[in-house]
């Protein structure tokens, strides 16, 4: 247990995390999205929060959704690490438990000479891979005594999750990366992990039977062979009653692997805030509202589709979290997306803490990466956020006497 | 042996640490307590200072005195663990070796049923607990071959130390926590601790059968039992002879737990600048100044009064630390107590570094809170003060060639 879990207590302050997905970004004519975006409710709620930055890994590294949301929820990414298997697999609403055995899957295309003709089958699309994929459940339901769950994903991509126990992740991909070359086996150092590398070579061979009459999808490819990792929940080591409100499916998953429950909600933001508002005064001490749509802004390069987002969240979205009363609210990100860039970044994420026990600025400074950078939070790794949540809701005991 | 210790090297410059206790606070009307008063001295010290913010232990948390000052005297708080037993024995003037076991110990009433019918024992007069433990001292010199001392505190709270070797600390309480309950056996899942329990557990019979002629207090419950931790000094950790000056007894007991002279004072600040100023000129380079009124304003919740306080330190004691000219004065905070909280915070601590070699602001920026957070030194953890007040005074060698 560590110091933050040892002083840890409970009371019946309500904490409210708004995570704007790839919230960061990178000045255009001088101005980021953010900067750019006219926010007069955020900049108000500005004046008497505290502003800061987070680091979501480290100095320069550009992390994935997974590792950025772990840190997020007080959890070291590194330590935490979810292997894509397990990611794809949350991310098309899979739960898979600790013992099960988790896979990216492609379906491919195999010439008659044994190499790979095509890694992607053409890139079939998403219909026609469910359609497969309903034919290899009923094909293959188990392999030896293991449970076989094949689910699709978009275009050619599906997961595929053996059910423990008795299983190890860290095996090596079969796709060798390359097409005209033939597919590998899938294998690993580890003893222990016979029965699963016995168990994945031996789906892709009755995947394989089942796909013969295919012309291009005739074949599978499995990547990322690992199992969640055994998490500590949020309930125990911060004594929180959490939820979380997130439309995409990878989100949901990330909640539950730390112990959130996951509340049912729409696909808007509309119908996202309702589900939150719906749930306030229930049981749950801390909220997680994901809005994912400014990172997918960034990721398309749409400078001016992440800043009329940012204003449509001011405008239509965060006067209703106020209405809510938050006792601490704070408004970040998981991590930059900038459109200069099309993609994550390594750059720091605005944070804005709202609670009665905040510093405010004494300038008056808006919400934006570069007023962040003067707030007087300073520059904060986000692991570290949730000490900073739980203190200004005043669930920390004082540390010795 | 650290990085910082393998540099340490002696001179004759002079280190002078000025710890306000609780020195930190939160905005009223926009300005901290620090903000709000009126400091001219400081002020015109700080044009020429580095400021900066020390993190006491982490971000969000909260410290008591005893880990907040370890961390500004070197030493990493959260490894130098000061059980609650030690800091009560060390808070009534006592102090004892490593190998000793100390308790915070409670008068209570026990009912004929053999419950605690108060713990507190109505909370008796100090007079009449100095008195008990005067009675109990001269019953109880020794349980089996371990000399016992019994000190009174304050009401019904006075401290226990058997004197080692052979003694273990980490014990159970014998304190239920509520009124209504049988006491408990002190206990340990150690096996070492087997003496310790023994010892602890027939005490609590001796002190018994020696009050069985009170109506209120008949009883004694033992809490934080614990051994003083073996503490490194900084005479051999950095080159130092320093000095402690101090009115409580407490923080004179955590100076000598880490090797400090602890110098005889008086009861106010004026006898205590009055010690610093006669033992300047003497074998010490580094005095540990400590003004405690600061954090029982902040405590009591009155702004004025810490606001005041500062202002007075600032008129008569300042100017009296300036003419001993320092080489290195460090002005600062072991934690933040806000007077809007009333008690200890996790809040950054204001820190003011004079020397002739920092790099000085060059905004004009006064002491205060968030001018300390855009100052050159950053925002710093406490435990890395000592780094810079030995570099200040050229007491470090360079690493490496």
């Amino acid at each position: 247990m560590d110091l933050l879990e040892s002083l840890a207590t409970r009371n019946d302050k309500k904490i409210l995390l708004v995570v704007l997905d790839g919230l960061g970004g990178l000045p255009r004519k001088g101005k980021t999205e953010l900067e750019a975006a006219s926010i007069p409710n955020l900049n108000k709620l500005a004046l008497k929060a505290g502003l800061g930055l987070l680091v979501p890994v480290d100095i320069g590294i550009t992390p994935g959704s997974g590792p950025a949301h772990l840190a997020l929820f007080g959890y070291d990414p590194v330590k935490y690490d979810v292997g894509r298997g397990v990611l794809e697999a949350l991310g098309i609403g899979l739960h898979p438990a600790p013992s099960d055995l988790c896979a990216r899957a492609n379906f491919a295309t195999l010439a008659k000479d044994g190499t790979l003709k095509d890694r992607r089958a053409g890139r079939i699309p998403t219909e026609f891979c469910a359609e497969l994929c309903a034919k290899l459940q009923v094909a293959i339901p188990a392999v030896e005594d293991t449970g076989v769950v094949v689910r699709p994903g978009i275009g050619h991509r599906f997961v595929v999750v053996f059910q423990g126990p008795g299983l190890v992740g860290g095996l090596t991909d079969s796709d060798p990366q390359q097409d005209g070359l033939k597919p590998l086996a899938v294998a690993s150092d580890d003893p222990k992990a016979a029965k699963s590398v016995r168990l994945a070579n031996r789906f892709v061979e009755l995947a394989a039977a089942a796909l013969k009459d295919q012309d291009r999808a005739n074949f599978v490819l499995l990547r990322g062979l690992a199992q969640p990792p055994s998490i500590p929940s949020m309930r125990d080591r911060f004594k929180l009653t959490p939820a979380c409100i997130a439309a995409y499916p990878m989100y949901r998953g990330l909640a539950k692997l730390v112990g959130m429950d996951v509340l049912e909600t729409g696909s808007t933001w509309e119908s996202e805030v309702s589900t939150l508002s719906e749930h306030w005064q229930g049981e749950h001490d801390f909220f997680f509202l994901h809005l994912k749509e400014t990172d997918k802004a960034g990721e398309d390069g749409d400078f001016d589709a992440k800043q009329e987002l940012l204003e449509q969240f001011d405008d239509e979205v965060l006067p209703r979290l106020l209405k809510l009363k938050p006792d601490v609210l704070c408004v970040t990100g998981d991590h930059s997306t900038p459109a200069a860039k099309a993609g994550h970044s390594w750059h720091e994420v605005p944070l804005l803490l709202a609670s009665p026990y905040v510093r405010a600025s004494d300038t008056r400074d808006e919400f934006g990466e570069r007023a962040c950078g003067r707030g007087t939070l300073g520059r904060i790794d986000s692991v570290k956020l949730m000490n900073l949540l739980l203190a200004n809701s005043l669930k920390l005991k004082k540390f010795g006497a």
